[in-house]
């Protein structure tokens, strides 16, 4: 009744995030109606991307290359190291800032119960990193959440022991957030940790 | 400061009906990140399906081979013949209903406007397959949109020409749907055709 080259496809855009039955459906059957140029296209870059893109060997972010453009780049600062969990965090704060710095990218956050401990986040390496005096601030930007705050923690610890100034994202209420939709962790904390307001 | 490969990656995620850039983003990063085997399958399938999947000479449905597995099998009655705007309608219909019948897929609706006219609709197939006479009803299941409606117009007239009784799908209040969320159209219709209530 059913086509098994068709089912395969469905089966197999089904590994993208936040694709169920219904939605690797749909791109099937989309891909083979109007976009068979763009899906050809696709299937190549992907097995491409899968074989050549691996990690940057300073920062552990994704890269062709062995060392990565950010890292390559001379111009930027390397006193300021800025410790991410993903590279998708890492392009966050390459866009929305200005920062200058260079990274490290966690590729995790720690989390024992998961079998994710130092050696997974690669923080041998980061050590070595820290241990050579060349970065005076490491700026611990992982998550705000349990495991995300745990990593922070050690980090920082690892840091001082180093002689290097850790220092983490400021928490508070998001910018244009109202009041009323922001949850009661974030208003407790924004509250407790609430600022003078300057003339 | 980006990686080339990586950004094609991105780009090309696009093509998938209802992915911007925020989701191909995160559909790259993860595959990199956690689904490089899925990612490698799902290249390979791609390819291949755009490659062999074409089109059923009989029913104009996806298929790997000339004539569907719905077309071949000898035991679906050909005397009822349902008329479908999209391989992916057929499946919901196949799937929901114990229809024994066969299909024809008409892979659009009429829309002059859009160039689509008879010839891209394969009509002059459907009618040349009407005239041999093993048909005698066919079910217009096109969508209840205004080129749906205009679609099933003519293909009705077409059946009448050939003496083929044309059915429509009854419209009315979905199932299990509550009255106050049914859209104003479909209310008006549902109250209009109602039906007397039988003991």
């Amino acid at each position: 009744m059913s086509l098994p080259l068709l089912e395969q496809l469905i089966e197999a855009f089904r590994v993208l995030p936040g694709v169920g039955q219904k939605t690797a459906q749909r791109m099937a059957y989309h891909v083979l109606e109007r976009e068979r140029e763009g899906g050809q296209k696709l299937a190549e870059v992907l097995a491409k991307a899968i074989e050549r893109i691996g990690h940057c060997e300073q920062c552990r972010d994704f890269s062709e290359t062995e060392i990565c453009a950010v890292c390559a780049n001379g111009s930027r600062e390397r006193q300021q190291l800025c410790a991410v969990e993903s590279p998708a965090d890492r392009l966050a704060i390459e866009t929305a800032t200005g920062f200058r710095g260079v990274y490290f990218v966690l590729q995790g956050r720690l989390s024992p119960l998961d079998g994710i401990g130092p050696r997974e986040l690669g923080l041998d390496q980061l050590e070595a990193r820290l241990k050579q005096g060349e970065v005076n601030e490491l700026i611990i930007a992982t998550s705000a959440t349990v495991e995300g705050e745990a990593t922070a923690h050690y980090l920082a610890q690892m840091a001082r022991s180093y002689k290097v100034r850790p220092s983490r994202l400021a928490q508070g209420l998001p910018l244009g957030g109202e009041l009323e939709y922001v949850d009661r962790g974030t208003l407790s904390h924004a509250f407790g940790t609430r600022t003078e307001v300057q003339e």
